[in-house]
């Protein structure tokens, strides 16, 4: 059964990849599972139908059969589980791939996205500025550590699993933000990912949704 | 074989359960596994030995042999994967219950994050009364999601599971914000996980470490 899939009808980051839907298009490319996606608008994503599937009014989703799930986490969790590929099979190394996805979404995205809220909705107010080092500085302690932890691996934890796929989604947010740059060896570590062609065919998939979405206007 | 976690010497919430240790305790008590807990100060979390275990310099960790973890849901996953009582048996309703995990951990807890760190960090900046009802509403946004989705529900899908344990941790930060009052069913869910037998012997085993290290002085 081909699972189906939640993504922006016109995404945000004018097809950068930095939606939320890239790491489950990447999990399942990874993993070799073909999908198929169905888009949906600001407008929709918030009302009853799409809320049925995410409380939450976000994307993406994951449905397959009877099987309904949000939150990029659990969907790429539940790819990883499902598929081989992502996890490793020895069990203490599979948790503590696990340990590393909640790592990056508990522990080093949210400065991120507080950095993208600050950038996004309180340009405008007077304390943005005087606001903006603290927030950038509160990310660079989480790169910091997680540079020392990473030293001159490849990788978090021994071969690629879907915890380095969630450190590198949450790590691309800071695009924009310069501060990746002062940490050669995670933007190296992004690169890495990045270069996998599972990636890449997760990101042309994302774009062309995007560029489509474009042409139509 | 008995797992050690790790807790704060000295809890900065003054023994109202709210460290991150508490999930940990929760899960272990609900599952009947018994577990040593070693202290450690703010000076020695931050310090090498430590951050062997967690990169990120906080607590919870978890160790059992020759495995170590870091991260609360991480931790709580593994218990709930190694032990019945925390995780239901149908493998789609397991994957809906393990959403919630990450919903409250990445979807929830953020804004109830940035709050606490507004009233921790920022209470002396010029901005903060003027910042403040922002970041309060971007938590009711969130709350009342959830309330629309919890209905008239005790749990969030089906039996009391890992993702209300999560859940149920991350409302809990609330405490001193006045915010859960306004969602009566929310804070009637809140309690109806403090009431479990589980959850008061996880507190009074943290709230036990809090009054100790007070009488040390």
């Amino acid at each position: 059964m081909i699972p189906t899939i939640t993504a922006f009808a016109q995404s945000p980051d004018r097809g950068k990849g930095q939606a939320r839907d890239m790491r489950v298009r990447w999990a399942l490319e990874e993993v070799g599972q073909a999908y198929d996606v169905r888009l949906v608008s600001f407008t929709e994503m918030k009302q009853a139908a799409h809320r049925a599937v995410h409380p939450f009014g976000q994307i993406p989703t994951y449905e397959e059969g009877d099987l309904a799930l949000f939150e990029s986490g659990a969907i790429v969790l539940h790819i990883a589980q499902q598929h081989a590929g992502l996890l490793p099979d020895d069990p203490n190394a599979r948790a503590r791939a696990i340990t590393w996805m909640f790592a990056a979404l508990s522990t080093v995205e949210p400065p991120i996205v507080d950095l993208g809220v600050a950038l996004l909705l309180e340009r405008d107010q007077p304390w943005y500025a005087q606001r903006l080092p603290i927030v950038r500085d509160r990310i660079r302690v989480r790169l910091g550590e997680l540079a020392t932890r990473l030293g001159d691996a490849d990788w978090l934890d021994g071969a690629f699993s879907a915890g380095d796929l969630m450190m590198v989604t949450v790590l691309r947010r800071l695009n924009i933000s310069g501060l990746l740059d002062e940490y050669p060896s995670l933007a190296a570590y992004v690169a890495r990912g990045e270069a996998r062609p599972a990636f890449q065919r997760a990101f042309d998939a994302q774009l062309t949704v995007f560029n489509d979405a474009s042409k139509r206007g």
